[in-house]
């Protein structure tokens, strides 16, 4: 008798952002839809317990520092439909999660190019004491000329400096996690009074082109010493920054055979090194397909067309007021999001138009969500992990909480049965529960060699 | 008959700090003391739980950005008494507190000098949203070379110069938070589809000489806009910045007398601008006299001389390994924090030596303990009150949590049974709480000046 194979188990994250409109843009007009509580901290302790027993691997949380305003050369449209404006701080959500759960990851979105990598390394050591090894940090460089005015500049960094930049920052944030204290440094020897034995303490020195500094690392080593890094850079410089440094990538998920293109070229890139790949995906469903219809309908009539077409501007680069509807859309010159652009053109073609575009926007975004009821959603996950080579998926939020209620209540049981998901939490770490080996990173991982002792 | 003066109500907060030893050094070898656990959220929390229990108005944090590194020009005796290192970010901590509670406020240490004024903004905005408007912050500029050296620079600026910085910092975090976005802006209305009124933002817009920006404000308002504001420079620049500046005022409560001459200084400058005033304490107390004697010889026992020599060396910009213990010692060309220098100097007389500063060691700090029956250290409080000029008290931790639960259970109620500590929380943010008036800052004050159609 021929043996199946095995079934793959799918990882999952909740991808939302500390703000109203995250991706599928109006949803906060829906009567049920929470998401204006975005400020209140028992909206996200509630999110995390939620996510907890749907046995979520993690709360993937995005971030920008600049507002999206390319549609219109303003930010008008983007601040009447709330498209991710207002906009807080992601990881002060974190730790008020972390105490009220046990197990869920967080995977949060910063931007490496404004902040002294000294100071952001105590940040993230600090959130990786606090969560028992459960931080992740999602490395982005920035896109918006907005951030960069904010930030004192008068427009951003190119594009591949902005990725120079970022190995050098890596470099020094591994160092300051990985070099400065041996793991027997910190004895607490109550009787000889001695809390760090100084003989294992090393100050990092570094002298780079764009940063310079000599100071020990102020932090004890904390569980997995370097967060789980995410990236989703998905341009030739991104996927060779993500191939060297990432654990998990994620992908964008309009398209799943450009999708399956990226996923094959990313784990070509990385080689032996394993990686798990997470793509966007937007799911609505409910015990039948005849109601996953109706709720999808429903949901439809919050759509809001002015801020799908505001994200998509600032995403893809291009002020879509200066085009007609049926003129064909040239994003060549685009600085934006590379992914972003290739990944339109593939699934709309390349003489694409603004008509067509807005005819993507069934729920507020170009992402097409996947509805129906729960053995059809399940069938459809599976098949990107089956053809696209994805290990699992970020996602999206429609009307929050119910859209993730909703999931856990009958998509989790329903993979569960397929064998396709966990039916509890493993032990361990953020980085030992998704790749069931130790807390740190490997020793191939270019992390390695800032340890003390190797190189 | 003659009516007694009334008595003036004290305010009270926790002054604490992510690390080991803070104030009195080698506390955490008492087998009771359980600082080492400060990498846990569930002893933050249970601290938390415990102040508001006692009816802290807050918890001050404080934070460094470097190692102790002048005694013996070495940060080997910080390292083996944890003096202030092993040492995490503070603001990470306040978010699982301010879940768990519902009055307490926390004053949080951040130096300004080496983050962008946006991103910080951004930061402390969050925190106001998500705490409900219980932050505030302690205004610090830094002066360790190892902090500098830690950023990037050779050395940290001259003092006036990074007043000069701070100067302009606020200036530009005082427009983001107060002068973006319109108490009106955000109108949540589903039916029209706006979440906010684009015509009620506006970007902030500063050319200076340090900063420069084009930028709105990513955060919708918070509850206090401007969190409150604390300050603890006692040179003469130093109370002309928060003369101007701080609503609260940390000051050196080594030596009453000289804390008496720098709180009526800080309130002639500050005019009719009401200030509140927080010396330094540390309580040792027990049913009895003679048991908070016992207490305090058995937390003697744990006092480390050799941490509190490298706190103060740091502090006072002095290493005393170079002197002999009878040597009078000049420290007219320290750069070090000159309240602490001119402290010590009222303390111990002029021509003071080493040996005379060890003996001021008592817990393991410059600072002596009072120590005594609840009634004897109500007096003693009530009389830095009345004579210094003070409006309430930072208490340093010695063995923690027992210190905190034997000042909640037993000075708490002497000062309440005289009327000179508040019985319940009265509504509102911190800062209504700590002045009985508004949310937000008072029109004199020069935030007031950035904000909208105001200048």
């Amino acid at each position: 008798m021929a043996k199946s194979p095995p079934v793959r188990e799918i990882r999952l994250n909740a991808f939302d952002m500390a703000c109203v409109g995250h991706i599928q843009h109006g949803m906060w007009t829906h009567p049920r839809d929470q998401s204006p509580d975005y400020t209140s901290l028992d909206h996200w302790v509630s999110l995390a317990r939620l996510l907890e027993r749907g046995l979520f691997d993690g709360l993937f949380l995005a971030d920008i520092l600049g507002v999206y305003d390319v549609l219109e050369g303003s930010p008008g449209p983007s601040l009447r439909a709330s498209v991710q404006i207002p906009l807080l701080d992601p990881m002060a959500l974190v730790p008020a999660m972390a105490h009220a759960t046990s197990h869920l990851g967080f995977g949060v979105t910063c931007n490496l190019a404004y902040e002294p990598p000294y100071l952001f390394a105590r940040r993230m050591a600090t959130m990786d004491h606090l969560t028992g090894g459960r931080i992740g940090w999602n490395i982005v460089t920035g896109y918006l000329d907005s951030a960069a005015r904010a930030m004192g500049l008068r427009e951003q960094m190119a594009h591949d400096d902005r990725y120079d930049l970022a190995e050098e920052y890596m470099r020094v944030v591994y160092a300051l996690w990985e070099g400065g204290w041996r793991d027997d440094a910190v004895v607490r020897d109550r009787a000889r009074r001695v809390y760090t034995e100084p003989s294992r303490v090393r100050p990092i020195r570094h002298e780079g082109k764009q940063y310079r500094l000599d100071a020990l690392p102020l932090w004890e080593p904390s569980p997995q010493r370097t967060p789980v890094l995410y990236q989703a850079g998905a341009s030739d410089r991104g996927r060779i920054f993500a191939a060297r440094h990432a654990e998990c990538v994620f992908v964008n998920g309009t398209n799943l055979g450009h999708a399956a293109q990226v996923t094959a070229d990313l784990r070509a890139r990385a080689g032996s090194r394993p990686i798990q790949i997470f793509a966007g995906a937007t799911v609505v469903t409910a015990r039948t397909e005849a109601e996953a219809r109706d709720r999808l309908e429903e949901y439809r009539r919050h759509t809001d067309v002015e801020g799908a077409l505001a994200h998509a501007a600032a995403s893809l680069g291009i002020d879509f007021a200066r085009f007609d509807m049926d003129e064909p859309i040239d994003a060549s010159e685009s600085q934006a999001i590379q992914s972003n652009v290739e990944s339109i053109a593939a699934s709309l073609g390349s003489g694409w138009t603004k008509r067509m575009l807005i005819d993507r926007f069934i729920l507020g975004s170009r992402q097409t969500p996947i509805v129906g009821s729960p053995s059809q959603v399940a069938d459809a996950l599976q098949r990107w992990v089956a053809e696209a080579d994805v290990d699992g998926f970020n996602l999206s939020r429609t009307v929050i909480p119910e859209c993730l209620e909703d999931f856990t209540d009958l998509i989790v049981p329903e993979l569960q049965g397929r064998g396709a998901f966990k039916t509890a939490y493993s032990l361990g770490t953020y980085r030992e529960k998704l790749f069931h080996a130790g807390d740190r990173l490997p020793a191939d991982h270019p992390a390695a060699r800032e340890r003390w002792g190797e190189s």
